[in-house]
Order: C-alpha cells, then structure tokens, then sequence
C-alpha cells in the first residue's frame, strides 16, 4: 500500500519534491496559500534540469482541515512561518503518521516534537538548488539530494527505509543518516558562511570565492561552526570543510536561499539559520564570534525589510 | 614670531583647519591637486556651525617643490594616498619642523617617522564632522577638537603647547595627550564599530543605535577594541565604552567618514582604521574576531568600489 504525502507550504521546495513524488506514484497534497486559485486553474509546473514535468490537476488545499490525514507530512515552509505549525500539522498526520522537517537550519526539529511528540518526527535535509518563477512554476538548477535522519533515535529505522524508498522511486538520490545532530551541522558549515555574507556583502558565492578576503574568511567561519558542532557534543569530522569549500569553489554564481529572501524582499531565515546554531553553542560554552557578528548584521538587516 | 603651516591635502579635514589658522595669522600653505585650479579662482570657502569665513586668495600650489619649507607639515590626505608622503612631506619640511599626522587609524605615524624621524614626528587625532561639498568648499557641521601627542616620547612637549597655542587662537579646541597610544586606540574605539557596521550594512550611526542587536553589538566590538588595546600594552579605560556610546546616542544621523568614502565611490581607509589595529593586536596575542570579520568584510566591498 503506498503512502500519503501532505505537502505544508508548495513553494520551490514543496512543490518540486512533491510534484516527484506524484509522478511516482504517490498519494501526495499540497496545501497552498496565495497561489492556491492560480494552481487550481494552471495546476503545478517545474522546469527541470532533468526534463520538465507538471500535474494539471493537483490535489490542493487552502485550509489544513481540508486535508486527508497522511502518513507523511512534509515541513516545506519558511521557517518564519513556523508559528502555523500548531494549527497545520494535527489535522494532516495521521495516528501512524511522521512529520517529515525539511527545512533549514537547527532546532525545527524540537519545537516539532513539541506538537506531534519526538516519536513522530523525522529531519530531512534538501541539497537542491529550486526557485519559484511564479505562482505554480518551479524552476529547478541543480542538485536534488535529500538525508535523512531520526530525531529520537539514532541509526536507520524502517521508516527512514520506507520514505527513502518512496523517494528513490520519484528519481531523488537519498542519503540515510545516523545522526540526525551530524548533517544538520554539516549543512550549517556551508550555510552559515555563504548565507551570511551573500547576504550582508550583496553579493554571490563566486565572487566570496574569488576575492583573498571574504575566501579566507568563509574557511573561518566555516572552522568555527565545526568547532561550536563539537561543543555540542556532535562529531562533525574535518574533511567537511575542505568539501564544502571544493563543492562551492569553481561553481558559477550561486544565490543562497537566504540572499533570495533578501533581494525578494521577505523575512530571512535568521533565526533557526544563525539564531539556534548560537545560543545552542554558546550554552554548550563556545564562543562563536564569527557567527554572531553574522547574526546580529543579519537581525539588522531583517529588521529593515 | 608665527610659525608656517603647510596643509598636506585641502579637503574637509585640511580646508577647515588650514583656513581657521590662516584667519588667526598664521603662514599657511595649501596643497592642492584636483581642485588647484578652482580654487586658484573661486577661493576656499567653509560653511562653519561657528559661522561662515573663507579665503579668496589662498597660498594655493600644485606642486610640493612649489611650496615654501614648514615649521609644520600637516597631513591631511586621505590615508588611501599615503604612497604619496615620501615624495611630498621632505621638500616641505623645515629641518627644525614638525609633521603633524591628522588622519585616522593606527600606523601613519610610525610610516612618516621613516620618512623624516621619528623625532619630528607629532599626532593629531580630529574629532570633528565636515564634508566637502564641492572644490575648495567644505561644510563644517560639529565638533573641531584635536588632540595632540608626541610620537617618539611621553608628556607634553614645549612644541606641542605652541602648536596648540595656534590652534587654540584660531578658535580650535585643544587637548594635550600624554601618551599618543591611548588617544589613538580610544578614537578606534568608536571608528572601527561605527565606520564598520555603517558601511556595511549601508546606514547610519543613529540606525545602529536604535536596533538591539547592532546597539549591543556595537558595544561588543567597543569592548574588544579596550581589550586589543591592552593586549598591546596601552591602558586605555573602562570609562571609554560608555562615554563613546553616549556621545553617539541621542545624536541625530551620522555618516563615518568611510560610509562617506564608500557612498562616493572613493577607496576606503579599511588598512589603516582597521588591518593597522587588527595585525597590531594579533602580534601581541590577541584573537580579535569581531574586528577580523569587519576588517574582511570592509575589504571586500573595497575591492569593489
């Protein structure tokens, strides 16, 4: 019997796993807000490095209540609108069912586990370059990657099988985690540094690469998340940084999610981006000087769109 | 007998001063290269707080080897042309005369003391907001103090009470620092969080103030600074923190000198105000991250301009 899938927030990221996992077969919905009339009319469109695809009639929702309880609900909107959560989540998931958390960032996870209980959540992190063009039309450039991870637990879990199945089928390579705590930090040391001075700096990840300065500087920075990683007791290994720098290094230019948020003029992902990544090292005792002069440029700088 | 003042530079900094020493008797020669022919005909004219004056035929030159020798040599250039110095201050300088350093920063001093000694050798650090508005026409809106403090010994020298004494009578307030040092760390104290962070995040002081992370972060920079300075071996007081908060505080908008240079496209004084302080205090020990993440950040964007 194949699973349901209840799409929260189907924007870049919602709507381009989500149309995949449709398109495999899947029982997926999609819960929408301003562009639900346009969807509804024009269904969902996605240009795609690896060939266009699209669903004229998706299943969509403008109200949760609406909904079918799923066995998966899949976290996709901006972590700023996460106070909707409480109100989202418990009419789409079923008794059975788990909250599938891919967004950015650290600490979701927890404040998840809060609504539906730790047993019933899952981290999912999306390596993928998508955009959305417009209401419904989702342009993806490169990658598609996701990892998954238990939030309670630690190793690979029937569930984490089963979803990553549904996924493999949908044509997205999958990676299964361990330790959830391991890539949510390792995803931090690319995004703290190139989300950050994108951002502040108005600028690209090319240009960060190819200037001395800001080249340097992202390697420290990147030095000090691995060490606030390991302060909070999470085995985050060396070699990431040499990757992280090799997999952004020769790369055309690259807006981060949180640059696009700036330029489209909407609120940054500051909080569970730079915020949470902070506090949690700073009351594990790190210092983190570097990601707080981030923070606190970023809070400014969101404060003022 | 009055002594002669050659001005190294006839901009904001060095039209004011020079033409208020000019009106209180003194021999003053200006310097001049872009606006030399304008002011050849239009004069020198400040719009002053204090009131209006000007000079209609100032001791205008072009030309270095064009201007009578000194008793005092003041350097006003923007510290971005300092390569000039070397070529520009020994014709100028009389054998008993005085270079005075009137720009900001850490360093100027010790790089002229290789061109004439340290011994003649003095600082002037200006606290004081004036823009030019056009060639040869300058507007004084706040302040004027300088502080004057010998290069190559502690205490108030004869020299400095009667270099005082010229500015003074021209209406100029004047303090005598014992130890250069600390009058040149405290003024970083408040340029390397205020020239930083407003160019950076492209606003102004009173923006910075009115935020909570940048106010605190202000802060937080200011207190790293007092602490580099130690590190150094340079006492500068607590006191110093509150008293350059408060005198920022409550004031209306303010644009830093280098958010001026940044907003008309001119190359920063970034190596000066801040890669000066930042190796000093790594050579004695200290981390400095927070002056490190601007010093790299304000380099970038000056790579660019």
């Amino acid at each position: 019997m194949s699973r349901s899938y209840a799409i929260i927030g189907t924007g870049a990221l919602g709507g381009y796993y989500g149309a995949r996992l449709h398109h495999a077969g899947c029982d997926v919905h999609f819960l929408l807000h301003s562009d639900y009339d346009h969807v509804r009319q024009h269904g969902l469109i996605c240009e795609s490095k690896d060939g266009d695809f699209s669903i004229l009639k998706p299943n969509a929702y403008r109200n949760a209540n609406d909904m079918p309880r799923c066995d998966v609900v899949c976290v996709c909107l901006k972590t700023t609108q996460n106070h909707l959560l409480p109100k989202v989540i418990p009419p789409v998931i079923k008794d059975t069912g788990v909250v599938l958390v891919m967004q950015n960032g650290l600490g979701v996870e927890d404040e998840i586990a809060g609504i539906v209980g730790p047993e019933r959540v899952m981290g999912c992190l999306c390596f993928i370059c998508s955009y959305k063009l417009g209401p419904g039309h989702i342009q993806h450039t490169d990658y598609g990657l996701i990892a998954l991870g238990e939030f309670a637990t630690r190793g690979v879990s029937d569930r984490m099988r089963a979803i990553g199945d549904d996924f493999k089928h949908a044509g997205i390579p999958v990676q299964f985690a361990e330790d959830l705590r391991v890539v949510r930090w390792q995803k931090l040391v690319w995004n703290i540094p190139y989300n950050g001075l994108t951002t502040i700096l108005q600028t690209d990840t090319a240009a960060l690469m190819s200037d001395p300065h800001t080249r340097q500087f992202v390697e420290r920075i990147m030095w000090e998340v691995v060490a606030d990683a390991r302060t909070c007791g999470v085995p985050v290994g060396d070699e990431i940084v040499d990757r992280m720098l090799r997999s952004t290094e020769g790369k055309l230019s690259y807006r981060p999610s949180m640059k696009i948020d700036f330029d489209e003029h909407r609120r940054m992902e500051v909080e569970t981006m730079f915020g949470n990544p902070l506090r949690a090292a700073q009351a594990a005792g790190a210092i983190s000087p570097f990601v707080e002069a981030l923070y606190n440029q970023l809070k400014f700088l969101d404060a003022r769109i």
